[in-house]
């Protein structure tokens, strides 16, 4: 089981969690903890095998009251994989990479759908093997009512599916602040740029024409503010003047999926906490 | 001696250049080339060793007329190396950096100053030697006339010592326009952040609040628009929730000092061509 | 068409070669050449556009007396791409990463055949598409007479394939010498480790016991002597005393594939030159 | 206070320390944990304010039998600053880089001596100001007896100036087992190589004929073993063809002052911790 948790800074936060632990029998595995001095804000993320017979169920029940003495917010989990749905467009790199560390076991989740704006017969270098695959066309991205009605199906999708996840792996559609709101905390998306540097569209032009020497990528979960959302994992690339945008697109697909790969793992194993506008990431 | 050109690319530049080169005895040790397919430019830089006896201006002579036929910007120098002014504040890690690679000589110049505008004593952690330092103080950067005093001043001294090179080593003042415009080219600033990202005040500050999970720096060309000259070189360090704004600072200083080192010994061995509000660096 | 070439370093050569191409009416688009002085060799790339009905041949007969005169080795080579050949294991990332980036078109290649000494449904998290597959077991590599009878199979299928380019993509088999002096320059392997460090067998386990700090993979040419041929290009990455072997492997992947996805492209780009036991990579 | 303990790992190591400080009213400001799965072994570092007038020895005193109950080897230091001595010689980078941040208050240290085996005004480069400086001079390395009597002298200087810590800053003398021996885990080298490549002798030439196309650099506790002590620290650089071995150098020199001031920083910080021949740090 994975116990996160995040509150106030205060005397024998971990003195009790590992009390309780240790009067479980639980077995602790691994701990990491951080205390932001700035916010005066507590985290920490406990890996921990429980006893023989002691159910996640219960072990909530007895933790609840420990969390409320601490103002603690907090989950506790067990090793089911989380469910995952992945939007992309034709832009299949990260879903292709995606794909293929789920495959080979590296990322544990369950695919709940790969959903597209393109049909199916874009996706032409991925094998999608036998995962749901559902089309939801938005031709104009500028019609209000289309966006709406095309979001309404995603969200019925999410929902059906009990995904708890949504991956944005270059899915080249910006989401109302409505479903961003919703998905608050739950949606990450890879932005093809180093943040705050080159917002918005064609982020590798704009590279390109600024003459910088190193490209980057960024995963961070969406927020209404686009591009503004807490960051989760950075990379980037020494590049030069030889680069075209063309060869700055070309590099870039290499950073922008182990960042997104990097991201989405580190979220299914909980070790990213929400710390206001930024996140604590726990390296494994 | 090194010969560097930019001209409109087209058919036979490099024939006639090597041709040129071979016919008067020279030898070439070393020639790195681009061809900007966006811009249709063509750049190079040659290094050669010339027949004996034959001298920069005779050579500079004879390769006027092909230079005129081409449309080239260019410039031939011999080996002496250049003059270069470093400007610093009471935060001197660059400062200390440029003069210890400078006394091992891995940076081909000659020092004609150090100025500050703060006393020499404030240098305290850097052994300036005999090196001429002038302090050129400037109380209230908002009086217009105490700073157009200041850099009349300081322009007067560029002038006066031979200045070839001007060195912002976190001077942390911004230059008016008009001194910007009259050092364009040669004046290299170190901002530290990751250019575009963070321009202005306080960067590391600015880099904490975001939550970003990489920093970097930049040199770049001074021009009167701040913090957009061309950029020379960058680096970046990776970062985490654990560290503060003065985490930030510290690390910060180990990147701008190999970044500003980077750029200068580049432009004092001719590597760095300009190209618009980009540039072309011939790597090392 | 690509021109590549290296030779004793003296007089003369880039105003030969180049005006050899202006003669022509040929068109450089690219030309990158390096001097070493050690060895006194000098090597050079060129990349032009031949005039109109210019053929190879012909361009091939009328270079071939410059070509003697400096003592060249030298290729000339059009536009078609290289025949190439994928040799794997159950270990697929790299052989999936290669075939998803031929796919996307970043890989100029006709894949002639994927093999593997084991069963094609133990390739399990790969599409093959339409793509031959060779089964060419090897139960017991120390059988000498039962590994020679494989590799003369697997040579058999080279030549009728007209194969130029053999890729080890994890084959974890070692070629025999014989086998590796045949396709001398023409055979990439990736290696799971920062070679000269870590040789041999299980280098991610060496590492987890050495303690290092930094893993690495390294892409190079097969020769007789295992792990010692000319490396083409490496990678790193940080890592922690937190990592387990298993951890290592992981991680490992990403640097395999990209160290050799990048090996393999500058390969079939004409961009590796060998200079004895090592590589001049003009970088792209 | 800085409490570092390893231990056999088992229940309720984390919950007795952290119960142990609550009770202290101490005020843990960071804690960073780790269990080897392999070993068995647990790790721990805590950095705690203890309550107003609970002297250093006082809470050693009590801390005794929960550290004997787990079988312990552990540390507790209060905030002085250790004493360190530098070993250097002519090659200064080092030196000088380690100076600077102290001076700047980058390394909480004392510096007890500058030791080299070449005279004080070889170190040419470097502003020593008023440290204490000895020339322990070692003509020819191989004589037994004269290398004994300067390791004499060396350890005596080492006890007489109370140093807890012996830098080797490119001292280029290899220690004698003896006295590698005495200093074991407190003497911090670093090698010019990426080890485990390229040890001994000349690792940059070495690496030069081999045509790798990364270099780096090793910091290590100094063991009887030559450059096969524990590592605290590595760091790398990319490198091309057209690097010389004094190209090497020169950018190897860039990465050894890093390399070093980290692990030396870390060590300071009471981050490294022994686990056999490999090292637990702490990240700060």
């Amino acid at each position: 089981m994975i116990l996160t948790l995040s509150c106030p800074d205060r005397h024998g936060i971990v003195a009790a969690v590992s009390g309780f632990l240790m009067q479980r029998d639980a077995n602790i595995s691994d701990a990491q903890q951080f205390g932001d001095a700035v916010s005066g804000t507590f985290f920490m993320r406990v890996v921990f095998e429980p006893a023989d017979g002691d159910a996640i169920e219960a072990v909530r029940q007895a933790f609840a009251p420990l969390a409320e003495r601490f103002e603690m917010d907090w989950t506790l989990r067990g090793p089911e994989p989380r469910r995952v749905m992945i939007l992309t467009s034709k832009f299949d790199h990260c879903l292709a990479d995606l794909l293929y560390r789920w495959r080979i076991d590296e990322l544990p989740m369950t695919v709940t759908a790969i959903v597209s704006n393109h049909p199916r017969d874009l996706i032409g270098h991925v094998d999608l093997g036998d995962l749901p695959f559902h089309h939801l066309p938005l031709r104009d991205s500028g019609d209000a009512a289309a966006k709406a009605a095309q979001e309404a199906e995603l969200l019925r999708l999410i929902e059906a599916t009990g995904t708890e996840l949504v991956v944005l792996a270059r899915y080249m559609q910006v989401l109302s602040d409505d479903l961003a709101g919703r998905l608050a905390g739950r949606c990450i998306n890879i932005h093809h740029s180093f943040l705050p540097g080159f917002k918005g569209a064609r982020p590798y032009h704009q590279a390109h024409a600024r003459g910088v020497k190193v490209i980057g990528a960024t995963a961070h979960y969406v927020t209404a503010d686009l591009d503004e959302g807490p960051i989760i994992e950075q990379d980037v690339e020494r590049i030069s003047h030889r680069d075209t945008p063309q060869d700055l697109i070309r590099r870039g697909r290499d950073i922008e999926r182990r960042v997104l790969a990097r991201a989405v793992r580190r979220h299914l194993e909980d070790r990213v906490l929400l710390h206001g506008a930024k996140t604590v990431v726990f390296e494994d």
